[in-house]
């Protein structure tokens, strides 16, 4: 399962340093998942379920900076899933050139009004839409 | 009512203009209105609540610019209730220095599950909070 | 002068309320600014130049509520210029549906280090790039 | 060297789960980097200074969630300095429990017009104000 997508940096990712913050990196690499859920039929977060999906972890390596009205790739592939978890792999690219490379864990959870978020294993109806995909 | 409150500026705020991007000021400006609603004993957003606060209209005219780690102060007072909204009048200022003037006005709303927002009189208990303050 | 694009909302664009956060919409705003600048053939922002573009004024009046990856329509079109300043006016919509209104305002003028800014004659050679549109 | 201070969630940090968005807690962790410099006696960003510090790599383990208007412990220690580059260890807390666990590396670049940013030694003079702190 993997996703492509083109984006350009906007002013207001800049920073004083003439760079896009490092904290957007993050944003890119959520707005690639839920386009993957989109393409995938589903809707990651919906109003009224009682299904969410916190991240667990996220990391980015940062290579190269980006600048403002530059274009660039975000490539997302799925690199594993466990009964209750999946793991993205993402790297962001112009061309050949690897700007960042990044990961995110979700947690499959159930939330219920006044009760703590926990944790469950991911319905088979939406597991069905996912697949690992390996780094080609 | 007049509320208070200095701030610095932070890193990610700036843009590669080396200034605040705009769009900040009118977090500032929230920001104080949370803290004054605190201060009045009120939390503007419960979960559960029916009650909502959405935002009618929102301005700023920008005198100065702000840099990254400057102090300012935002200083705001309430400029006018209705049986329905309130007004916001705003200031940033460095000293002496004005460095933005804004307006926000709010409206309050009733919200339930799968009906639209509908603008609703400010609860009495709610209102008895606030009042409105001069331009000192 | 007059730029159409479409819009898909974010989740981080999103806040607890379950709809975009107000000072969004003039980040929409902006984007389209920009964008219709890069479609004159101009960046509005260029490093080394000495002329900038600060925001001098922003407003929004707020009608409906925008919801996690809806999509949008943001029109922007140049409303007034003068010999310094470009004002703008945005209509955020669903069709035929306003979402939001707002205005944009801003001032040519030179940066140079180590001094203050100063508000000048916008070029003639980047003035020709626009014209004002009339309300459609 | 160790740095604390008390946050509190501002409302544009939630998303529509009603929780602060996970992008935040690197903003949380950066801010607080940056008082810690403050507090050595020095600006991590000078307009003019020939040396950056972009960062490198940037990670979080969230363990709980944080909601609008909660206060929590941003805890920073430097965990590492090399030659070129230092190392934070980041910890958000509420009292005893733990919120997310984080870490960020950055390094030491020279920065000239037209030139790509190159990796230098940190300057003695700015090593100096630092020291590595264990975890306690």
């Amino acid at each position: 399962m993997q996703f492509y997508e083109t984006d350009r940096v906007q002013f207001y990712e800049t920073d004083a340093a003439g760079i896009v913050h490092f904290s957007w990196f993050f944003r890119y690499m959520e707005e690639a998942e839920h386009a993957l859920w989109r393409e995938a039929g589903i809707s990651i977060h919906q109003p009224d379920a009682e299904i969410g999906w916190p991240r667990v972890a996220a990391s980015f390596e940062y290579h190269r900076a980006l600048r403002f009205e530059q274009e660039f790739e975000v490539r997302l592939r799925i690199a594993e899933m466990t009964k209750k978890t999946i793991r993205y792999a993402c790297v962001l690219a112009q061309g050949e050139s690897r700007i960042a490379t990044g990961a995110l864990t979700i947690a499959c959870v159930r939330r219920r009004p006044h009760e703590p978020m926990r944790a469950i294993d991911i319905p088979p109806d939406i597991a069905a839409h996912f697949q690992v995909a390996d780094e080609s």
